[in-house]
């Protein structure tokens, strides 16, 4: 099924916002097996977006989904660019009115009076529910030279886009496929994307037909997306297991997770299941570690604080780093970063210290300890353990790169505690 | 001038990368007065990228800006398809071959076999200059129905296209524009749109033809634009001076910055420039606010550090925080968050500290003290102040809303002490 995604906005093609929407579509429609030919984004403006569908039509997309313009501004227009597209008018449905002033009264609000056009839809069109705001998806459908096209049509909040996408739409188009399409990723991080595949070469090589590997790289984490193509749902399901946890089984330890979720999230979990906690010493990474344990809800129970220990007294005072040991071996070394774990573990009444200290640069580099040079340590009372990394130039990279191996040393420290 | 933006790649296609080069491009185009209709990304594939270009051409684009596939691999097709959009040959350059061979040498590497196409140029074309990076950008030009079309090329990878588009491309297209358009940004903080535009109506009405303004709003910051359109340069340069200081008057104290700076670079300068050094106590940021102040190169030399104090007894053990006063206020309180913030000044040697304590959520509010509500505080040693805030039920949100409040409190109380 050949695709085209066309999101809508002003803000958008002037760059106030980050289009984020169409890397997530990008990618859930390529997993339900849609062959995404090109994206695309207009201003609000009925012809611009009426014409992209045009186009899309007459280039034979089978799928067209739209994006953004639901809501009940003046500014407003998908649905009457949709209409207007497929040569219908705009009707006023009473029953997703009753719906969405529902959604209102509910939250002790009045439906403003321009919260009716939400209640209209191109005729022929089905509306799909909207869990997590007022404005409905669409779908509609048309034979076009005689092949069906479905256009599908979401708001363009994330949040309300995703939901409508995951219990509507994209369950729809997995089943509309010629055969199935079924995928799983597998997260990893500590390995570059060369070396993971050289790692898993004799796997991937015996792949059988229908089966594909695709490698996402990111800052210190390579995601593997396996995907089975076939016509049998069972036989899909059963080679897309067994080649998945082929590739598991070969990469052990380097896979964190599988689907959606995130480093700090698994290691949340970990520290809960052992009933541990963990305190941060970070120098070089500035609090981005604390940042990222605590973006995760419930990080109260598994996570005591940090102390951000920029200054070599900051280091001495709260993390009781000897400041005769600052000066023979430097702040940026082994000896320091070990004890600022064990610091870390006292001071904040952790079970597990963890410490970063490095060069973040972009300048204060030597000869020795160039620009990017990291040390991590790990301290749980029975072990203590540093590592040596070596990053790049960039501060922003090295703080990110930095981040995510320390957490990572965490969770491969606590696999091995068991 | 319309124009029009073509993204190439896969990776952005299917998701694997957020397409962050078109808010630039789409920003940066409108400053200077590009009227960019619309913005598209297509594979790395020949006829895919040729049928965009002309596409664009047929609908009027005056310019087609191309970013993405000018990298020396296989996937590379983009100047074979500029050239087939254009019905011109791929030229091999000797001056650029010896400069990109340079630059490898320049670093220590050996120009690989692949990089000669990187020399390549569709005849016609003129070279613009990488000064990051190996590819050249492109700049060609023809006419079409009597009209001038304008063709830039440039890398995908954000800090090369960024900086030929800066040293190259933007000049050039400002000058190409009739008459000239200039534009100033201010950078505001700690009001929303809507309270920003009643305080500033009457300068807004006073506009005079030429002069616009946009509003651009992000996580508890807003961006004004102030752009002039004329035939003269001088009287437009005047014209937009004499706006935007009046504008700039009105709001006082809520405008941080001008420009592409950050609130957190503006918090360092107003530190540096007074000799002072910054401690945190943060409890509901979790490390947030270090991260940023720690983003900006040069911090260590006015940041001391931060505790992330998760925990009541790091609140009390770390920051010398009285448990009775946690015990009779609660951790969310103005007397705690003055406590800690007292307690990160005297802890961490620092001449101000500050303080976050909140209830991020999406769980733990009760009906007093509600998911969303943060207390900040601030002491320099003679001055306390703290700040009751009510955000969201959104953890992300909470967080980011609160450390920019944070920084600003920072920032205006630097600015009553002179």
């Amino acid at each position: 099924m050949t695709g085209h995604l066309l999101t809508v906005g002003d803000e958008i093609l002037l760059g106030q916002i980050v289009n984020t929407n169409a890397a997530w579509l990008g990618e859930r429609l390529a997993e339900v097996g849609v062959d995404l030919r090109r994206s695309e984004t207009v201003g609000d403006v009925i012809p611009e977006i009426a014409g992209a569908i045009a186009r899309a039509t007459a280039e034979g997309a089978r799928l067209v989904v739209v994006t953004g313009g639901l809501g009940p501004t003046h500014d407003d227009v998908t649905r009457a660019a949709v209409a207007e597209a497929f040569g219908v008018e705009l009707e006023f449905r009473e029953e997703l009115f009753e719906r969405i002033r529902a959604r209102y009264e509910a939250r002790g609000r009045t439906m403003p009076e321009m919260g009716r056009v939400m209640a209209e839809a191109p005729a022929g069109f089905e509306a799909l529910v909207n869990p997590k705001g007022s404005a409905p998806g669409l779908w509609g459908e048309r034979d076009v030279d005689g092949r069906r096209q479905v256009v599908v049509v979401v708001p363009g909040v994330p949040h309300e886009m995703r939901t409508i996408m995951e219990d509507s739409a994209l369950p729809r188009l997995a089943e509309r496929q010629d055969g199935v399409v079924l995928s799983r990723t597998l997260l990893t991080a500590g390995r570059g994307e060369s070396d993971i595949s050289a790692q898993i070469a004799e796997q991937v090589s015996g792949l059988s037909n229908g089966l594909t590997l695709a490698y996402l790289p990111g800052l210190g984490e390579v995601r593997l997306r396996l995907t089975a193509r076939g016509e049998d749902r069972e036989a899909a399901r059963r080679d897309l297991d067994a080649a998945t946890d082929a590739v598991r089984d070969v990469l052990g330890a380097l896979v964190f997770g599988e689907g959606t979720t995130t480093l700090e999230a698994v290691v949340n979990d970990a520290l809960r299941e052992r009933g541990l906690r963990l305190g941060v010493a970070e120098s070089c990474t500035g609090g981005a570690i604390s940042a990222r344990v605590t973006a995760v809800s419930g990080a109260s129970a598994v996570f005591c604080g940090s102390v951000v220990a920029y200054s070599n007294a900051a280091k001495a005072d709260l993390l009781g780093v000897a400041p005769d040991l600052i000066e023979e071996e430097g702040a940026v070394s082994e000896a320091v970063a070990l004890a600022m774990a064990a610091g870390a573990r006292a001071r904040l009444g952790a079970d597990i210290g963890l410490a970063t200290t490095g060069i973040a640069g972009p300048t204060g580099g030597t000869s020795d300890k160039p620009v990017g040079l990291v040390w991590l340590a790990y301290d749980d009372g029975d072990t203590q353990r540093a590592v040596r990394l070596q990053f790049t130039t960039d501060r922003a990279v090295n703080v990110a790169l930095s981040t995510t191996a320390a957490l990572d040393l965490v969770r491969r420290q606590l696999l091995r505690r068991g």
